[in-house]
Parts: structure tokens; sequence; C-alpha cells
């Protein structure tokens, strides 16, 4: 039986990697065992190389909104298309650490680039390929980033300006209230109360 | 005065370094000294790395054809907007190995992929930007392709079928049908005729 995909979305300093090691330990819970887990972008040696481009640039060229984004769908399809759907056919389940919706929130939120084009784009290179259920954890961008600080150096996105993460948290929220496999959880709870949610939420739907 | 961006296209084989030096050395008997030479994919730090992975793949991982087409046209708008746009500004005439009839090419005829789709992401990423004047060198692919193998070692590109080579040539003949700013030269001549013709156009080209 094919696995599922499961991504763990939000902010910086949103809570996501507790989140994706909760998640694993409720489907541990529940006898899924053989777990792929990913990060985005990245995960392949190429996805990787544009990763590094992506987060800290190269010899200070300036690098276009444009770029990036292209940069960010050419390493998506190839996690996708070498890590992804064959974990999936093998039956493993996959958690991810970001996947496309972080690509609308960010990119045409926090950007501000044509969110037709990246609809296009998205569908002419991933087709219909999505999650099976994305976590979106709701953090205020001023919370998040007082976290990601406290956690050391910023990287090339982190830098970004306050408004251009409170555009982003927008996006993901109307994102959410428009696809009924994106659930939002307030992140800006103790950590105890955010994993009991997520327990709650996934035990309700894997006996669905 | 702004400068103008000549390009010279081509398979493999076809000439297009001998044909460069030929443009750059017409241009400076036209008293244009201030020359800026560009090739594609690459040209910038950013655009390098990309060519790299497009050229010679990395750790052995698949490139989907999606993912060498997004970064095809990511390293194309690092080169336009850090490069080109700036020289051309300054008064400088840009002489490009290569631009973007090369994917329309290769990508829409080696590779088969929906030309629609790159016409959407040439228009959304470059917008109207395009070449003064393109001189396409026109060889019969098995030609070119042994002038190439005598050249060396064949990266991942050159290492295509026949056949691959063949359907880009037909994708370049016939852009070049419908675009006026494209001229075809019969690649096949003795070099120094290849030159003569290539000094004609030009020189006709430049005092219209």
């Amino acid at each position: 039986m094919a696995g599922k995909f499961i991504v763990i979305e939000g902010l910086e300093g949103a809570g996501k990697t507790t989140a994706i090691n909760a998640v694993a330990q409720i489907l541990n819970q529940h006898n899924i065992n053989d777990l792929q887990f990913t990060r985005e972008p990245g995960g392949t040696p190429i996805a990787e190389a544009l990763r590094n481009i992506i987060k800290n640039g190269l010899d200070n060229e300036p690098l276009t909104d444009k770029a990036e984004l292209l940069m960010l769908y050419a390493a998506r399809i190839q996690l996708i298309d070498n890590i992804i759907k064959p974990a999936l056919k093998a039956g493993k389940w996959v958690i991810g650490d970001r996947h496309d919706l972080s690509t609308k929130a960010y990119q045409g939120g926090g950007r501000q680039l044509d969110t037709t084009f990246i609809t296009t784009l998205k569908q002419q290179v991933l087709g219909d390929f999505k999650p099976d259920l994305t976590l979106y954890l709701d953090i205020d961008p001023e919370i998040g980033l007082m976290r990601a600080k406290a956690r050391g150096k910023l990287d090339r996105i982190e830098q970004q300006s306050l408004p251009f993460f409170e555009r982003t948290r927008q996006h993901y929220l109307e994102l959410a209230k428009q696809d009924k496999t994106i659930i939002t959880i307030d992140a800006a709870q103790s950590i105890g109360n955010v994993t009991k949610q997520i327990e709650q939420i996934l035990t309700k739907w894997l006996t669905k």
C-alpha cells in the first residue's frame, strides 16, 4: 500500500522541528514506522545545491525574485521525482519540512510575485501532486523571528523585513482556508499544547 | 546611446566560436569597440553554478527535463538583469553565445517539452527583452556532432541522441522563419564562406 505525504508548514520560529518530531512519534504509535523525512528546498544533491544558493546567495550576486522562484520549483520537482514519489510507492510515509505551500506564501505573499504565474508553474511542473495532509503552524512573525534570532545567524530569507513575513502569514492563512487538507494550528500556544493538538488532529485523520 | 545585443545560435559543432570572433572583428571595423561577451547558460556566479549542474549533473542524480528548463530560465534572468541590461545601458554591445532561442529549440524541440509553457515562462520571466539580431548557424547534426566529438569529451547535452538534435534543428529552422531578427546561415560551407556571409549580413544590418 502506498504511503502518505504529511507536510509541516509555517514561518521561521513557528516550531516546525518540534512538530515534525511529534508527527513521527504519533505515527510510530499507530505502527507506521517506515518514515522518510524531507526538507525543502533540498533533499537531493541538486536540490541541496539550489537550496544553498537560495539561502546563502553566491559571491554577493543579487538573486532576482524570479530566479529564486524557478530554482524553488526546480528543487521541488527533483525531490518529488527522485525521493518522495519512489518512497510513497514503496509504502513509506513521507514527513516534509515545507513543500509547495511555502512557495505560494513566501513568493506569492512575501515577494508579491504574480500568484497566477505561480499557480501555472505549480501545475505545469508538479501536475496534480500534493500532500495528503498539511499542518500549518500559525505564528505572529514578531514572535517567530524573535525565536529564530535566538537560534543564531539569520539566512537570506530570514533577514527579510517584518512586512514581508506579515504578507507571507496572510497568504498562509488565506490558502489554508481554501484547502481542506491544510489544518491551521495556533503556534503561539505552549509546546505542550501544540503537540497535544497535533496528536488530536493526526489521530482523528488516521482513523477517519 | 544604448548598445545592441547580437546572439550566435546553433547546434554543437556549428562553428559558434569562429562566428563570435568574426562578429567582434566586424564590429571593431565599424568602430564599435566596447564589447561584452556572454555565454548561456552562464555568465554570472549563480548562472555558472546552474550551468555546471545542467552540463555535468551532480552526484549522478537524474536531472528532470522540467528542472533543467527552470534552471535555464533562472540562469538567463540572472544574466540579463545583472550583466546584459547594465552593459547595454552603459553603451556596450553584447555578443551572446546562445540565448533564449536555444531553450526554445533544445527544450521545445529536443526534449519535446510543452512549447506553450516555454512561451509562458519566457514572457513571465524575461518579459519583452530579446536580442536585436540573432545569427543562426544551421548545420546537419551528423556533421556538427562529428566536429564536436573531435574537440573532446561530450557533456550531458552533447551526449543526446541524433533524433534529439534533428528535432532541435527543426525547431531552430521553424523559429527562424517566424522572426525577422533571426538570420539563418548555412554552416556547412567553408569557414571562409561563413565568415564572408556574416560580414555581408552584419554590414548591411549596421548601415540600415
